[in-house]
């Protein structure tokens, strides 16, 4: 200790006692208390808690990632919150089974008291999805989320559009990597060339390799289409129509950045990126399955609507799991990789800058 | 120890020998080692075993249930088995962490070694869905799953689909619960007038809440909607028109008792089927989890199609995710819960029969 | 919904904004703000709101335990909540994780804020133990736990101490069984005859079967070690000096009961009790698992004091882990076990009255 | 696609047919078949298949360590190799629940044949531990580990006790670290004056903080006993004094390595270094949970020896959990850290050599 700051107890620094008396169960007010109201509440404030939490670690990334430069310690910084916020994800997860002990006949004791309450209300998750980047929310009932919230926090979420997310500042950060714009090398003419070279020797290896016909023609058949599919990147006219059709999100040029990045990954100067790029998929794919666990979870607790119109709040959570990915173009990008041995060399004098050896 | 069986050696008995050299990666068979690949495989073969226990347990529920009657003893066997099979699927499911543990690149340093082989080659896993009772499995790719397997293990699966399935031989065993059949009370009709009551209760409420029109008129939109679902359990017509269109799969008898399982699953007689139910769903839930992380992680590494006619392995998975859930009957179930408080009151003469006292 | 309750929203329902503004961090007070602080607030409060939860089931289940006869339906009620507790004890365990995104030199830059609050304080994980029926509780640095806790909560959890913890209220529902006191069967009488056989066929298979003097005169040994063992148990002198010293905790009676409902778990009536004592064993094992993976964070993060007198915070939390268990004779009482070919039979009248078929 | 490589079937590529087929169950083999022993066979044999793919990631990192040099691109792969042996250690530390759905009873059905195999007997856990570098292994019933191993296993597992461990590779690696070696930076020298300013503030701090006698002396005693904990690595002397009697393992060179790496972690050049420090302290603490959850499982097993002489498999698993940690220097080292604000800092000099921006 430097110096002796005044004593803490542990009660009053985590206000202890102001937390446990924010459970006011609905049955008691009503005078017919239910037993498992008790765990729907406190398991809902401690989602609360996790996603100020998740908000305060990305609020960190994205000022780092608003600054024109981002030094390497800060990747470190990025790395780390980012990190965290996984770590609380998979306990986001995991803690829909404590959820799950409550069973449908016993939620429906204390259900109508909620009544119009949802989870779509959570004005704090809202924030992450849109500081995350997502736009194009599908809607539920044809209704906008915002009117959803509870007026006095429309606003608070309304901001959240406007400001930039973490989508737009990773792009504009890719589109900065020095190795896209880098004099000695013209990185989408070579990887065409590499490309092309390994496409032609898999057409000889197909043709000499004495297939019977329906073999070989199958295996030719595959070869075109992975040709016709690298054009999609490769002509910047085709890749445009792809991404106003929404296929691809991410400019070309930050895509070619992303697509360097994974395939020098193992280049130290590439190697923290190549995680950042990694982290952000987890980030994705965690929100995912939490959505698809939420659409199990409802199902379970609501059941379906049976031979009426309206449609069901468990089909919405599973359509928004995969719709809502912020970052698909990462996962759509494995498509486009070549093997090592086929990968162009980086120019000596571009690989001797970013390298060290231990 | 009552006798002295000869002496075991741990090595030999469970063949560590043996077991350690069934890995054989086609990397160096083709003198190119290739680091990846060991888990590639050995993760693979860990899913294997683990399909094979899950078999073994399943094959002792079905045998038990096939009986004409069951013991309560072997009920909690049942319980047991489905317990270590929820169990299982959870490793199952986090296991997919540890294969995640390879990126994308270093896949695609093998992926061509593998062609054609898939884990739709699995027939351990095909033998587990059919003896769940999986009927109208998703096609892939146009082509019958039989087909996809190796030929001599496509007699054992395509045997699987013809035997009594855990779904049929659940669906005689509910149809058998002596609930139903009792004569002194008919569920359905006491049911009918206590949902019409409770609807009634309801309506009245509405009217002299002393609400806005809007929120009067919505309200008693909803209390239609109820309604009109609730008729298409009550009526039996109604019940087999979606029953035929695909929305129910259990006989009306059958699903009948499963309602009473859940609305009066306190009764000591009940507390046993109900556990087995839930637990029911809880495999089928997993299952699907496991088939939604498989899609995810099919997503990473493989990306998807851009531009090109064929259909992604990951969508596929995602799918069938869904539809390939055995028992959603279950989950759509709880669309026809009303609370405790207004449930028909089995009679004395029966609830006599059911009760003890610890 | 049987009738329109004033509508609810999510935010005032579950005090988000409340929830939310009970993080201060020291750092901030200071003027100098420390970015992890923010996760150490948030973390231990939905340790503490976790807590509640868990105080909230468990006193559910002492109020059923403390009633003179429990009724069927309220086994399950216990079940249920045990259960509850059990997965909330799961999530307590794998949130460690979050808190090890923080590093030790993270943590250092705000650890001197805090002295000397300690998790020691929590007053409720205290009272969860007391309510377990925790005695003889580890004393850190020969200071009475009461006392490190804020002086406003030590009547509360003093109280604690003197109400019938579940230990109690377990150990007197066991000597309650019906099956001891049954006049048909003298369970202790026809056990020690059981294992009396066991033991002499054992004994007998030894000497027939040819082994060598070495290997026989170790299986006879090994004999009379278990022999032993069992007397113990059997001879009640034994049984109440192993008791006073502490190898023991439960009345022989009770144990009896707990032995007799492992034996027999399979019979219906024995099924929930077996269950109830199995789910202890876990909440125990659970806790036990928490200290242990607390320790482990404790140390990584606060190191070991070299070359000095103190004594280290995770190594009380591992010895405590151990020690602190409040069910360890369920453990224990494995060692006496048979199979169930060597067990008595329940006579004929008595099991009558325990079955019931489906 | 760049070749045509003969078609692969799964079933035959993953040898599954073999593998399915080495469940040999001794309740069979003596025509008395006990359904849980087939979960015993495999869990056992999942463990072997995930120490084998342990093994194979060892070696890998164990043979980039034995070089000169470390490329940076080989630090990412010995990241990535550490990586999944966490994500494989997580794994078998959850499945032991799939094990423990196995109850003692059923246990007793079958352990008799198995006598007296038992897991001590896993060679290749005993390689893993001795590649790692455990030395000093706690014995079990006085004999050493070798002999309880299958004759045929023993010289493998032996010679792998004289190879380069992990640690001691790691320790050479550490002490080559060029920052400690560096002319212009004496690190010892600058971090004791740091320490010592920071003491020295301390000390004025508490003097004219007006705090009562009892508090003040209280303070001053603490910060003396940091003070003698200090020298303990300070002093050289005092240092292999210590390391003699066991509290240090590490060189006192390598040991200032792995404190300047903590404390520095956020230069470009000590990232990678800082993140495989953290990653052997994740693997030691895994496999301490491992055998912690491991002992927990045998007590609820096997029982406890009571009132004779015997030692218990639960208690050496416990003892050995904390004892057989390769790395817990790393976890003692957080005692000797400073805040931030209190580091010396890098000379500019050195500083230039290990940064790049982004």
């Amino acid at each position: 200790m430097s110096r002796p700051y005044p004593p803490v107890d542990y009660t009053g620094y985590l206000k202890v006692d102001q937390l446990t008396q924010l459970q006011k169960p609905k049955g008691e007010e009503y005078g017919t208390p239910v037993h498992d109201e008790m765990l729907f509440i406190v398991i809902h404030q401690v989602y609360e808690l996790w996603f100020k939490q998740i908000l305060f670690e990305l609020d960190s990334v994205l000022e780092i990632f608003s600054r024109d430069r981002i030094a390497e310690q800060d990747m470190l910084h990025c790395s780390s919150r980012l990190e965290r916020i996984i770590e609380i994800q998979k306990i986001l997860v995991d803690q829909v089974k404590v959820l799950e002990t409550m069973t449908p006949m016993d939620f429906l004791e204390f259900r109508d008291f909620l009544v119009p309450a949802s989870g779509f209300q959570s004005a704090q998750f809202r924030q992450i999805e849109n500081k995350l980047g997502l736009i194009n929310r599908l809607t539920y009932n044809n209704k906008d989320y915002i009117e959803s919230l509870c007026p006095m926090q429309q606003p608070t979420v309304r901001a959240t559009e406007s400001e930039p997310s973490l989508f737009t500042l990773l792009e504009k950060w890719l589109e900065r990597t020095p190795l896209i714009s880098d004099g000695s090398f013209d990185f989408w003419k070579s990887y065409k060339e590499a490309v092309e070279a390994r496409q032609k020797d898999s057409r000889e290896a197909i043709k000499t390799a004495g297939l019977d016909k329906a073999t070989e023609s199958s295996h030719l058949k595959n070869l075109e289409h992975m040709e016709r599919s690298f054009e999609s990147i490769f002509d910047k006219n085709e890749y445009e129509k792809l991404q106003k059709e929404g296929h691809w999100r991410l400019s070309r040029k930050a895509l070619s950045a992303a697509l360097i990045i994974h395939l020098y990954r193992e280049e130290p100067l590439l190697q923290a990126p190549f995680r950042l790029l990694t982290q952000l998929q987890n980030v994705d794919e965690n929100f995912t399955q939490w959505r698809h666990r939420h659409a199990q979870m409802a199902h379970r607790m609501l059941g379906a609507k049976m031979g009426t119109g309206g449609s069901s709040g468990h089909k919405y959570l599973r359509a928004a799991g995969e719709r809502h990915k912020v970052f698909s173009d990462f996962f759509n990008l494995a498509t486009f990789f070549i093997p090592k041995s086929h990968l162009p060399e980086i120019p000596q004098s571009l690989k001797a800058k970013i390298q060290f050896r231990y």
